[in-house]
């Protein structure tokens, strides 16, 4: 079966970080993944734009119960009803995460990927402490190539 | 988006219950449609081989964490670590289901499919009564070719 | 720790079903069980109405996220945002349950009881099916008394 | 109905850690609120050992499906069987949360709180940050007796 690797971003994304997401679902793609999302709007939409610019395969994980609420970008949508619950599915459905910008639903999903030891790669994202020291849990990448390249070796390992 | 046409049934089947799984999964297919089913053993591996033979798409709802479980048929697994509630999961994400056979697993599917308006067919399935009369909601088929064609045209009427 | 004991049953329900909504939780709860419900109105409030005469406890298993939707009978009310799923996260919840009369929710309650081997006492309400046979795991009352007396037995024993 | 407060904490925990968890708990039960928390051990357990000595009520929001598992402290379990997802179950559940030290489940809770939120007070806990800035949504406290007076009063005003 091909890499599940998830993006996680927000809702809403100027046009520099939709440009970051399209870059991301891009790589994705041609690394042969198969790239899952939120489904909705901002850095999801942005995701599905770039894997399928590449010809790659994309899954939404919606929160609601309505599949036409999918972006255009998205080939399969699981309308899950779950609501926020829907955050650790996303996560769960993946081989390893890469959390690009987001709020606190990308800081959910982030925490989630630690909690079931799923690979978190962060870019431009949260950090979480304890005293005062960076977890080490979140990989940080510093451009959309080594993000996923990192996702990549780190779910092809799990 | 292709329409999600999902099948329920038990996790161990005897050769002619496999055997009208695979001709179900054919026909879903055949139709356009991505199958839909629990990723498991027994019908569900039988769906998933009939419509990976007509070069179709499948996705398996998965309940357990690890993606590994699913049949060698699946394109995409989702280990949703949902347990029991997974089947309604499978349920939400398909526009409309076929109930083939099936224990209390399919009872719960077929009961949660009435419950949430996804249509659902019945192929040698339970009955549901209410005062000694069989309740209008499943529709029942009588071959493999009736049932994904109701599901079909039901599925695409929702 | 004290029985829990779940009663399952439509939104809506005329004065005959209310009044027996309420004597089934009045005997919940001089069985010294806790009640558990949907935590809504109609056969929910009925039975956790009875409860709170006897001076017993009430558990509510809401579908929505907001704790003010419970009736004004429930001690203590979980906003699941679990949706449909919460139904299935009640009879979980519950080491037997009665299903009293019920439309398509109560039908997927006692699906889900079947299915996750809690004990299911049917009082007036749905039968399911095998080849024209009714399925021997719904235990079939005839009273409130017998239904509670039914459930804390196998409740018990569970 | 009673304000419904949430004590979130690591499985495993140190004597002095126990002692501040039943302190939290005790605090918790002499504000008049029910406990809500894990219901396993470490600092679940600490918090209902301190909230029973008081003569306050605790319930568990259990992930496996056994309500036994519930440590000897829990007046009523809900045996969820949703594994992780039941991390945002009890966030759910409560009017308030109060984080006290924690791994990986409680941050996931902590951030669920936030994403949902839940009024989230933080001791000795971990820290989120954007941009190397603490995020301002976890109340920090410095004693038990200040952590339940916060969550008191957020949830109060939710």
């Amino acid at each position: 079966m091909k890499l599940h690797i998830g993006v996680l971003g927000p809702h809403a994304c100027d046009a520099t970080q939709y440009a970051l997401g399209v870059e991301v679902g891009r790589c994705i793609a041609e690394a042969g993944a198969v790239l899952f999302c939120g489904g909705l709007d901002g850095m999801m939409r942005a995701a599905a734009e770039g894997a399928k610019s590449a010809g790659g395969q994309t899954v939404a994980i919606l929160p609601g119960t309505d599949k036409t609420e999918a972006n255009e970008f998205m080939d399969i949508a699981i309308p899950s009803g779950l609501g926020a619950y829907r955050n650790a599915l996303l996560v769960r459905s993946c081989d390893a995460v890469i959390a690009v910008h987001g709020a606190y639903g990308t800081l959910s999903e982030l925490a989630f990927g630690l909690r079931l030891k799923v690979p978190v790669v962060g870019l431009n994202t949260w950090e979480v402490c304890r005293d005062g020291q960076p977890d080490p849990g979140i990989h940080v990448a510093h451009s959309a190539k080594e993000a996923v390249s990192l996702a990549v070796q780190l779910g092809g390992r799990k």
